[in-house]
């Protein structure tokens, strides 16, 4: 298996297809209908999943893989997660599992100083009144600082209150806030419109508001999410300054750099971070760009009771104090993986200065493609470039070229990407941040695009829409 | 790391401690303040892992790991997760994954298969209203069960009505079940007590009352959990009366096997399983005592549609149809990892006929250290043995004699074991299920056991509490 995985990671670059050409049900045939009763070689079964299994693979880990949010793959945290396999403890309090839990804190420790994160968030051996966790993702983070905020929100207040509750974010803001809202049951969620004009990011206005209306109507501000990397086009919410207009309403400020958090170990990329003195808590995905296998999300909170209060079933006076904890109190599941394994193999088999040169080095790849983008005049850049993530498109063309171009584009397999809405306008995103891209990849990309824009832009002149033509429907269509 | 797992894995049986003996805080000066600059080698990390992180490890893969239920390691779901890792797929999605997605239906039709399960949960591909998904852990599949329930119970209901759902279940039910209505924010949460009169399993005409009663008093009945294999005593709740009792109330029915559920393999043990064509959804653990590593819940549903409905933030008319499935909508967090693998390795590499015979033998080393404690004279069953689990106490004493009988148990390290409360008395749980263990493991458990009550007693008699002493405390305690 170890040869099989080497040999893989090698064979990566040239992989024909990034995304599979298949359809729903491809696999019918292809698996029994039934287990087997009898034992079948390990051979036999890596034989199948060559020939049977691989031709449905998406390869994330393709230098050439530019969807969604890469989800890194590294051989450190592999290697932490066979050693956290074979354990096979499941921490869910400190007596299952004591070293699981002692080092969870410290890595949460290590990451929180690493981010230049406040030192309120510090578990600090578990004494503080703050501290950090490692949650399955940030569906899962939100859902749990949601879940604080009700429990914080409610405290001293009749039962039929939680129909008065209010959560507020952007319209920018990921899926998983509404899919929160609606899991917890927050019936009033509003997703305030942020604009191009300040290129997508909530503004403080439009926030205080919302809030105000609502307290005027007699509802209870609960949950502010803001996010710092949204996943359209990377877009900052000024967290400082919503905090400061969510200040006295009593809702909860949550921040989600579920993507770009890991770009706080860069300081020139701290001040997308300021503000975070002032907020409950904090997560972000080291399994997304830095390096760690899924699943990884870290999440902070400045004061845990609110969150023990909503997940505990210990009585208060019961729960450990000082200098122990339960992350079963921190989190929905009651198993859990002894995840912080694979941040310790990680940070100390590559070492900070590594990772962030890796970063930079990300982050340098999608500056080179936005400066393509932007020499070509049939390009326009749909948003500033940030992170690893650049957002482009044909100018003045109707969107069904701007589709046509990502179909063909991902027609040909040897590079993936998808599209966003952004103001209506069909918007492609180029994601850098697979773990073995390269500038010759890169590089490969935008002369894939360019050779696709050739190809879509013939075909649209020949349906016998000039430029004008195309103008007027793009014109109609904003 | 592949051959210090095979050392680790071989010399597990002679691990001198199954449960560490170190206090909260034990790791703080063996973990630097901050995360190195510099990388190190992996050996100077793994000497740290060996000297540092392993003595506060508790060995859950010990043949004599005896507390909670087991958490199984089998090399073939190793293998397998090693292959997910280094694939590093997010199959939220059918396009994002489209071989995670179609394994997953497939393996979860092998796995109702292999189980007797009626034939509606199964996915036939994606087309019919059932099917199966992976969940990470069981208190994700109540959850998920009862946003479902909550979904199907509000239909053309004002928002208002979620203050009337009601939840049912035994006192006996695993604690996510109340953890589930926190989160939800279920109000009304009955947990209806079941007595060792009927080993502790639920009965119908107390379901029905309550239900009745609360459906008087303006109530809506949401949700009932049934349990197979209590987390206490292995107690089974007689399924198909209590769906029958709560048949006409509208609410979901939903059935925790978390630990039992494996037993279904066997033909032997169906019995316990009756009744599941008349329930909503199903869930256990393959990664408890069915040789999967953690994280594997298997969830089954009758009709996807009321799940589809909490959970999808797509409009009905734009969600996939007919032969696809996007599993991001059948669970709380977006990202997942590609787990249908292992079950694929497993089953395979295995066979259902090994696999059985797994779970008979220990069947019988249970049954076995039962008979042990059943013909010496001072001791009593609590509760009858079932699946893997054996329920015992000293009889006649007060309880802080069984609570020192764990606690001299525990602290030679030799083997672990955990405690319950039944009927407000203290009491032993043997859980067999440790993948290495075998009939001289357990053997040595009831030496140990015996042993451990001679030096308890001894003690207790010389406190000068005579036996009729302790008959009156423990009367009274009752």
């Amino acid at each position: 298996m170890v040869d099989m995985i080497a040999d893989y990671y090698e064979a990566l670059p040239d992989q024909p297809r990034v995304s599979p050409d298949v359809q729903p049900g491809f696999l019918r045939g292809a698996v029994p209908p039934r287990a087997p009763e009898q034992p079948e070689s390990f051979d036999a079964v890596m034989a199948d999943v060559r020939d049977k299994l691989m031709p449905g693979v998406v390869h994330w880990q393709s230098p050439s893989f530019f969807a969604y949010f890469p989800s890194n793959y590294s051989f450190p945290a592999a290697l932490a997660d066979m050693w956290s396999s074979v354990l096979g403890m499941v921490g869910f309090s400190w007596a299952a599992g004591p070293v699981s839990t002692e080092l969870e804190m410290a890595m949460m420790d290590w990451m929180a100083d690493l981010c230049g994160l406040p030192q309120a968030f510090k578990c600090n051996g578990g004494g503080g009144p703050g501290g950090g966790v490692i949650q399955g993702t940030t569906s899962e983070a939100v859902v749990v600082a949601l879940l604080a905020a009700r429990a914080r929100s409610l405290a001293g207040r009749p039962p039929a209150d939680k129909l008065k509750l209010v959560a507020y974010s952007s319209d920018q803001a990921h899926s998983c806030f509404k899919k929160a809202c609606m899991i917890v049951g927050i019936d009033h969620v509003r997703l305030l419109p942020a604009s191009p004009q300040h290129d997508w990011a909530l503004q403080p206005q439009a926030l205080q508001a919302a809030i105000e209306a609502d307290v005027a109507a007699g509802l209870i501000p609960c949950f502010v999410m803001a996010t710092i990397g949204t996943t359209s086009s990377c877009a900052v919410d000024p967290v400082a300054q919503l905090a400061a207009a969510a200040a006295g309403s009593g809702a909860w400020f949550h921040v989600d750099a579920a993507y770009a958090g890991s770009a706080a170990l860069l300081p020139e990329q701290r001040h997308h971070f300021c503000g975070l003195e002032a907020v409950d808590s904090y997560s972000f995905n080291p399994h997304k760009w830095l390096l760690t296998n899924f699943d990884c999300c870290c999440l902070w909170v400045a004061d845990s009771a609110p969150l023990k209060e909503a997940l505990s079933l210990t009585p208060v006076f019961l729960r450990a104090a000082g200098n122990s904890l339960d992350y079963k109190d921190w989190q929905i599941p009651l198993g859990r993986r002894f995840r912080s394994l694979k941040l310790y193999f990680l940070l100390r088999m590559y070492g900070a200065e590594f990772i962030r040169a890796y970063l930079r080095h990300h982050i340098a790849l999608a500056a080179a493609f936005a400066q393509r983008v932007d020499a070509d005049p049939r390009f326009e850049l749909a948003a500033p470039q940030r992170f690893g993530l650049v957002c482009f498109r044909l100018r003045d063309v109707p969107r069904e070229v701007n589709a046509a171009l990502l179909a063909q584009l991902n027609a040909g397999g040897r590079l993936f990407l998808i599209h966003t809405e952004l103001a209506g306008a069909y918007t492609l995103r180029l994601a850098v941040g697979s773990a073995s891209t390269q500038l010759q990849h890169v590089t490969a990309a935008w002369e894939a695009v360019a050779a696709a824009a050739d190809v879509v832009l013939e075909a649209h002149a020949e349906t016998g829409q000039g430029k004008e033509g195309a103008k007027a429907v793009a014109g109609s269509a904003a």
